[in-house]
């Protein structure tokens, strides 16, 4: 294997590990924060990495349209571009191809589509996706497969998978093997374990760096996404790692670790941290809400990140209300934080045998709600 | 003298110095970043204060309408609000209320207004302004003025100054003197210089802990300030701080400097950074110009701030025609960056005597325009 990957610890079906890349380690479980267009959106990335994230995950859809994977590779690959020496793993483009919905058509070759900026027409292809993603220098690239959307029929989920393994081969074909450098395959199937077991069984049989979930956290609950989890994650191979895509809220987090996932990635962190909403130990925190107008205490005194450090909850309520910048800032660089740490806690547990009590005073935390107002 | 500050060395008219304030000291001569809304926009106070800057400026009238004058004195005020805890100088609110037009009305006691957030009825008058500014816990206030439209008559612009000259001494009587706080005067008289000498002996008689030239960078052009810095200047104090407000480029810094101003502050570094506009020894940069799109070097490669720190021109210019914030942020960071190394040189030659020198090498670098395009 080009990219190692190796278990130090189990508890239960949950891991703990460490996979060697290219442009260095990543302990496991990981939460891989989105940098869309080569930005995770109100952070520098030496603030980003000072949130304890070790890899970073990079769109092939935005960025080939925007500044174009050719302007990239001219600037020495994604991490030079954007100043981010850790991993990246990128996406194959193909979730944000689906998402075009009218402007774009699918074939057994790949999708034509028109860029949501100026309108001017692209394909994607496994072909194209994977050349695209060594133009980025992704540390980690991610096989292209449509996304199956929710609900559809069996029918309509076993098309669809199918053709998402026969480009999974494409894609598999088109990768060049180097050293610290991997390539991932996407289990498709819906929510019909037949087909997820069928897909898994595909993507084993090419073979891959690592294994994917992937079409979930498309609108069919946690409880439907956790039974998915339970059919697909004891058909991939122990020794590689396995990666939950888009995924998710805390809670989702830590069911889908003690069910053997080692990766994810989600834009919630961030997108919640320019919406006003912060994640604590004592769940989520709406920071327009009244009760923190006055309010002099920090969003978690126990959470060292700089928002929480001197900062109270009424110039944060002041700074979003206002539409101020620092506001997003704040919060994107305490939800990071909160997300890396709880995978601190995760990897110690695990390492220490002792998931199920981390879980259940997680659970027991997050169900105490916020601290009553002053 | 409640505000101690100290003369270190002249060249020519221009001094540099040291002024002591309640929550620490200032060189000078020194630019003061805008914090408009208890935020200088985009930028964490640390890493403002990581640029040099070592006072801040606050609006009144921003902060008494959101998010509240009794808001941020019942939190500590705003140096414990905002988490900047060095000196604080917040204008008198006069400024933004006359730019309102329509929506106010002014009489010999002061201004009725409406917010521009909400439409609600607000008063300000010399006594409301201290009280609010008192409130803020501002280390240096400001008198409460009318600033003079441009252009006007002679006859329009002496009625105005004399208004805010019969305002600056009921400011002085609402003012409460205490250890490391101080009043500043605002000179008034448009563009006419024999206004602007009766304004500065009208202030002078009154006493103050400071004296600012108010309502230039008007619309006058830079020939008309510098006149009126030439025969305002000679009238003030010797002993006493020099702030010319709302000013300005780099060049004219360096003018005002020559001429004996000492304190500055401006909006320009900071909007600038938002609107895609660096500021550099060689003269502004406009990163939207398609010259730096694939250009791999920093915008000032002798620079030391985050921005020039391994970001390319060609990132600069993805993030900002991508929109995102860390494009704003970080020119913001260079530019605020810039002017706190301009005034850091200032000072240098003043204490050298060799401000003349350092203003030819700065003109003429500026007049060497940007680095030609790769």
């Amino acid at each position: 294997m080009v990219l190692a990957f190796s278990v130090t610890q189990t508890d239960g079906a949950a891991r703990s590990g460490r996979l060697e890349t290219a442009h260095g380690a990543i302990d496991t479980p990981a939460f891989m924060p989105v940098g869309t267009a080569a930005t995770v959106k109100g952070m520098l990335p030496s603030s980003v990495r000072d949130t304890g994230a070790q890899i970073l995950l990079g769109n092939t859809y935005h960025l080939m349209l925007r500044p174009g994977a050719d302007r990239i590779e001219a600037l020495g690959g994604l991490h030079n571009f954007m100043q981010w020496h850790g991993p990246i793993l990128t996406d194959s483009g193909g979730y944000q191809v689906m998402s075009l919905k009218d402007l774009r058509k699918l074939d057994e070759n790949g999708v034509r589509f028109r860029s949501h900026i100026d309108g001017s027409y692209h394909t994607l292809s496994p072909e194209s996706s994977i050349r695209i993603q060594h133009q980025l220098d992704a540390d980690i690239t991610m096989a292209f497969d449509e996304c199956t959307p929710f609900p559809v029929t069996s029918e309509v989920a076993a098309d669809s998978m199918r053709l998402s393994m026969r480009w999974a081969g494409r894609s598999k074909e088109a990768f060049v093997p180097r050293d610290g450098y991997g390539l991932f395959g996407i289990v498709q199937g819906g929510v019909f374990d037949d087909l997820r077991r069928d897909s898994a069984a595909a993507l084993v049989d090419i073979g891959f760096d690592g294994y994917a979930v992937g079409g979930l956290a498309v609108g069919e609950g946690q409880v439907e996404m956790l039974r998915v989890l339970d059919s697909t994650v004891p058909e991939l191979p122990k020794g590689r790692p396995r990666y939950l895509m888009g995924v998710g809220k805390p809670h989702d987090l830590v069911e889908a670790v003690r069910r053997g996932i080692d990766m994810f990635d989600c834009v919630l962190p961030t997108r919640s941290g320019r919406t006003s909403q912060a994640f604590t130990r004592r769940g989520a925190i709406n920071l327009r809400n009244a009760r923190h107008s006055a309010d002099p205490r920090p969003l978690d005194e126990a959470c060292g990140c700089p928002a929480c450090d001197g900062f109270s909850r009424a110039y944060l309520q002041h700074l979003v209300k206002a539409g101020e910048m620092l506001g997003a800032m704040l919060l994107t660089w305490h939800n990071l934080h909160y997300y890396q740490e709880l995978m601190v806690g995760l990897r110690a547990a695990i390492s220490a045998g002792s998931l199920e009590a981390f879980v259940a005073d997680f659970t027991e935390t997050q169900a105490k709600g916020d601290i009553p107002p002053i």
